[in-house]
């Protein structure tokens, strides 16, 4: 076949930006071998001409005018790798509308504007492509999408947010949170400003993207539940422990009987749990389904080359599939209802520091029971004067749980209102038969 | 987009053929918002049109002649799910020739006949696609050809066979080598005669088709060095645990200074490591590259749903992309030297049942010493009347530490030949740093 050049364009020239030059540069034949293209970046966005490059342009590559990318008809493809919501938005709106294909890293443009975006794609006949805004390197867009099309995929657990894993991991070998974080800080993983992360409002971006494209169902930041990781005492790390479990942040989407549940929160995960071994910086996507069980896909979730080399794997995919309409419909054509708050069912741990009296005990289980919360494992400590009370109950409604612990909040032997987390530890693996 | 319907045929009606079908009739309308077109199986190859079928195939689609497949011009893809290496290499042939492509979950016929089978639908400019010939729905061909063009993939990892994982699991609980096999062949995880998972042919013949694809040169069945499962006793098995390391059976594919060596035997994996959390069938596969450190993707590796499931991925993989020359060449563009046998490097772990005599443990030390092999971790417990040793060597010469074990074992005190395996804890993350 021969060969053909592609024309491509990147809006952003930093760090990701620059490392999608210099790979597409370096591995050009690669390509060429997979796709009978040869991509070459002849223009890129930037704000500041004269700064600095660790691996520059060549000359003319860069400009600071958008119209050099939007009004040049040969550039078939455009990188956005700038970041941002405004004004990269309105960029990518006028590449898509110019029928240019456009493979983005930007998971707050995608899980805030999508809907938007899909339909200008849509319109012209071009592809959106995504993968890198969700966990980097690691391909779970392309595997939902492509990989298991026909598996009705129910349910998403991930660990996508490598700062708090980092953080938690560290904890768990004792540290204290501001020590986790600080150390996190010096090691790049986490900004001088952290609220992103440990907020979970991160994490609740790349899950919206991932509820959308595994149920088909528009999901946007906002529509996510998110706790994040700074409820976590070392009482209750401890306790996770001797319960071999490990404290994750932990994505959660689910599909229950046509409704969808995304929330993002700190979770017990126990220790046979796939989820429980993604220790550090990495991330983990798990993703349930009929056909397939579980499949469980590992990575480092961020940095410059890792989220590079997606951003050029939707490249590689976009000329591949270019013209055959594959795939460059909006993964949401469907519009499915939310949980009703409260009607979401897991298994519950919370602790208790309760004034070491008798009754007390019975009291909290009544107070469970009462409410059809069941009490799967109880450990007992002395904690100071009094004693701590660590339950996990079974899976429990979680209004239920709710109600349950005001009631207990109200009793003049607690002394702190307690916190639940869900407990992670069931698989799509019930039975491992050969067919 | 117009819908198109696609007439696609089936190579085979067991299992795997039936969920196929399934599959494809209960979600066409998810393959058709994915592709445009809607797929339907309208010639199913059997040996036996009469057998009782859970899913059976509608009036006239199943045949006993490979002409009605072959010669019918409105069949454009064929799924080979029937097994075995002939007929079944001269059924695919024959289909690409006649212009059709191909989707196989037949890894004997791919890791054996590779060459001719892609060369075939080269000349007929059609695919040949394999995904559900390597740990059934984990799609790891997929990710190694699309999303890790650029990633230069140096290592590939893996567990890719569920019988033995499940048994080596077992044995890690307590279970004999005989009491692990007969619990999985009542489980269904193993056949009747275990030759071919416990030997590691079936292993090897994935480690063949996942080194052809991450290095882009052909590996058959015969260039893969193969050792079972049936050296390992309870000693080692709890040496391991004292060690803080789980028995894998790690099928191992390495490019090093330009040459490859792929290997598939047991080995002790540090208990950190990714791969040491798979359990039970599962299966996973750790591909470490220069952009992306490491990804591992882990799954059910067999099962007839999960390998329909890929099947389907491939049927789609192809209608999305037919006509435009992505990736329907051969992985294989090149042809890498071997590795010259023992100049592969690893850390080992060994023991040896001795004599409890003084000297016995400084002789060894020096044997190894000689021929430039470190001692990192060593364990002496007694044994019976003796001693037994476990040592773990810091990274070696192949070679040299079978020239040391050669010697050792000539001493006086040593009471049998030790067999030695190498250990797995280093990673593709020397450093998680945020580019």
């Amino acid at each position: 076949m021969a060969s053909v050049d592609v024309p491509v364009a990147l809006l952003g020239y930093g760090t990701v930006g620059a490392s999608v030059n210099r790979l597409l540069t370096d591995q050009v034949d690669d390509i060429e071998r997979a796709t009978g293209h040869r991509l070459r970046v002849v223009k890129a966005l930037v704000r500041d001409l004269g700064k600095e490059r660790r691996w520059p342009a060549p000359d003319g590559v860069l400009t600071t005018s958008i119209d050099e990318v939007v009004g040049d008809p040969s550039i078939a493809v455009v990188a956005e790798v700038m970041g941002g919501v405004e004004p990269t938005g309105g960029y990518v709106l006028e590449c898509l509308r110019r029928g240019k294909h456009v493979v983005t890293a930007n998971k707050q443009l995608v899980a805030r504007r999508g809907a938007e975006l899909f339909q200008a794609a849509s319109d012209a006949g071009v592809q959106l492509r995504f993968e890198a805004s969700v966990c980097a390197a690691i391909p779970v867009i392309k595997v939902l999408r492509e990989s298991l099309v026909v598996t009705n995929v129910h349910r998403v657990l991930g660990i996508v947010n490598g700062t708090t894993n980092y953080m938690l991991t560290e904890m768990e070998s004792g540290k204290t949170y501001d020590e986790a974080l600080s150390d996190a800080q010096e090691k790049g993983y986490a900004e001088a400003d952290p609220t992103d992360d440990v907020s979970g409002a991160d994490a609740a971006a790349k899950m919206a993207i991932l509820a959308t494209v595994a149920f088909n169902s528009r999901y946007e930041l906002a529509d996510v539940d998110v706790v994040g990781i700074d409820k976590i005492d070392p009482l209750t790390i401890a306790a996770a422990r001797e319960l071999e479990m490990v404290i994750r942040l932990i994505g959660a989407a689910r599909l229950v009987d046509g409704k969808v549940d995304v929330r993002v929160g700190p979770a017990l995960v126990d220790r046979h749990h796939p989820l429980a071994a993604v220790e550090g910086a990495f991330n983990a996507v798990m993703l349930q389904g009929d056909a397939i069980r579980e499949i469980t896909l590992e990575g480092p979730g961020a940095g410059g080359i890792e989220t590079a080399s997606a951003v050029i794997a939707d490249m590689v995919s976009v000329i591949g599939t270019m013209d055959t309409g594959f795939l460059q419909n909006d993964a949401a054509w469907r519009s499915l209802p939310r949980l009703t708050p409260g009607e979401h069912r897991s298994p519950y741990y919370f602790n208790l520091k309760v004034d070491d009296r008798p009754g007390v005990l019975a009291r909290v289980a009544e107070a469970l029971a009462e409410r059809d919360v069941s009490i799967a494992r109880l450990l007992q400590h002395p904690n100071g004067e009094g004693a701590a009370l660590h339950v996990v109950t079974h899976e429990a409604r979680e209004g239920s749980l709710k109600e349950a612990l005001a009631a207990i909040t109200a009793f003049a032997e607690v002394r702190k209102a307690p916190v639940a987390f869900p407990v992670v530890s069931e698989r799509g693996v019930a039975e491992l038969g050969w067919a």
